[in-house]
């Protein structure tokens, strides 16, 4: 298969700014969806399309790999499963290259969506093709696209029961949207952990208060915060402190530490990936699976009171976390 | 004297942008200043203005009220402090009227300054003006006028060290910058407490990482900051735990506690006027000294991470308080 046309593919879905968390890119999310529509035209697969109201909605791409029979048939069907929207490209200015412009550097590609996960749909995309065309794809596909993956699903739990017919047929799913962790050393997941992830707003009251005026007087809306935030984490263990955190996770097994050992980084090699100056650890033997196994909490984002260029002495009337 | 005239006057003040925490700003310093300066030349007052570089400079307007005489004559001197620079306007979206813009409502006035302290300075220049015209002045005045006081007034103590032949004739000074805490109750300022003033920031690598990957694995800079801060502060009684923060606090003598509790609004007064949910204390007799008297600590923001629309599962690089 031509290589460069793989690569005008990915940067035609590169340039696309399907950033579901921004509702003012909506019209990137129909386009992220017309380019699906189209590459399953061209490869000679069925589509569906599930949508509620103006949520990005589900593409299915359904091939029968035996023309004529319906997905009942002998053969196996497989699903695949991807997303089409990418996490927001901020800070901008930290960017090497364009966001939106697929570039090559030092035999590695660069683009917001590349490693998640455009870059695998585009893969799953042009090697199917490539067996169509060659003839020698023996089972059907069901291709399984959603666009609100990286904004947690909302209607995903939806969209697939209104697909139940063509989804209930498929055999066995294959989820893109993972990654290798060395490279030539193919991996199998066979679990994620899953996210919670919310937003909390501590109000103190409805305006902006001078510091020299009302310090001692008011909460300050980022210190309740910090004392939450303190009681939540151990300092010196970093174990979360919430009750019952950790009540449903299991333990590791044997087996399982003997198999990561095979291909976990060392920490001096994982500090230089992560660019960071120390890494911790939640794993007293193998550090690498506290990431893998063990729940974490983590604070994605914090704005509060005055943030530009100088000084104001305020206390600010809130704080969002 | 003509009200609609020392509201003009103040008007146009207001309308200038000397916010001097924004250095993009600068040219509105510069208005801010020859502003004072047309009000001296009209007044029949001297004008110096001392400058280091390109930071606000200090402007003094010299008035010997039996001229011919030097400011060594029989006659008192007397002089006037304020401060020509503002504090950002930012939120600006939560103002109700716009911020340079000299807005009347409910006979109050408002607008970036007005009480803080471009509307003290008109109340001094347009009273002294006035004294003048009426050929009342006894006294000779040194007006005082700073640029910095909003950013830290880094270069006021060699500005004054600069004017030293000027201030060191000065019997008396009047500093405006301060309010009346309840309509028709003069108050005499005897003590200001200060400022210190700084920001934080906590790195803990050079780039964002992804939540789901290097949770457990490297520290989270909010969650540093959050540990930092409660340690800083007592939950439960707001008072300041850093060693040695309440060393050099004077106790507060039996005479000043009644001076204050002439005019202490209580804590439901307080509630409305801050627009609070709840008061606090540091002094267990009279809350209302909480603020006056002991010194206190507070975050004027804070930012880090995504805070935008939406979710993004990020480990921030830094956090900045």
């Amino acid at each position: 298969m031509d290589k460069s046309k793989v690569l005008e593919l990915l940067s035609k879905f590169i340039s696309i700014q399907s950033v579901s968390a921004d509702s003012k890119r909506r019209k990137e999310i129909t386009k992220a969806v017309d380019f699906l529509k189209n590459q399953f035209k061209e490869m000679g697969v069925d589509v569906k399309i599930i949508q509620k109201g103006q949520s990005p909605p589900l593409i299915l791409g359904i091939y029968h790999s035996d023309h004529g029979r319906d997905l009942n048939g002998n053969r196996k069907t497989i699903g695949i499963y991807g997303h089409y929207d990418i996490q927001p490209e901020d800070p901008v200015d930290e960017w090497e290259s364009p966001p939106f412009e697929l570039t090559i550097k030092d035999g590695k590609l660069y683009g917001r969506g590349v490693a998640d996960n455009k870059g695998h749909v585009i893969q799953n995309l042009t090697s199917i093709k490539h067996l169509i065309k060659v003839n020698k794809l023996k089972n059907n596909i069901v291709f399984i696209f959603e666009g609100e993956e990286e904004v947690g699903s909302d209607n995903f739990e939806n969209y697939v029961k209104e697909a139940k017919d063509i989804l209930s047929r498929v055999d066995v799913f294959y989820v893109t949207d993972t990654g290798m962790y060395k490279k030539n050393i193919p991996q199998i997941f066979y679990g994620l952990r899953g996210l919670v992830y919310f937003e909390l707003e501590v109000d103190i009251g409805n305006k902006d208060l001078h510091s020299g005026i009302y310090g001692n007087r008011v909460l300050n809306p980022v210190q309740i915060l910090a004392h939450l935030l303190a009681k939540m984490k151990d300092e010196k263990t970093n174990r979360v402190l919430i009750p019952g955190f950790y009540n449903e996770v299991r333990s590791i097994t044997q087996d399982e530490r003997n198999n990561f050992k095979s291909f976990a980084r060392s920490d001096e090699e994982e500090k230089k990936t992560a660019g960071v100056y120390k890494m911790i650890s939640l794993d007293k033997d193998q550090a690498y699976l506290s990431s893998k196994f063990y729940p974490s909490l983590d604070v994605n984002g914090i704005v509060s009171g005055h943030t530009r260029e100088g000084a104001k002495t305020i206390i600010p009337r809130k704080a969002t976390l």
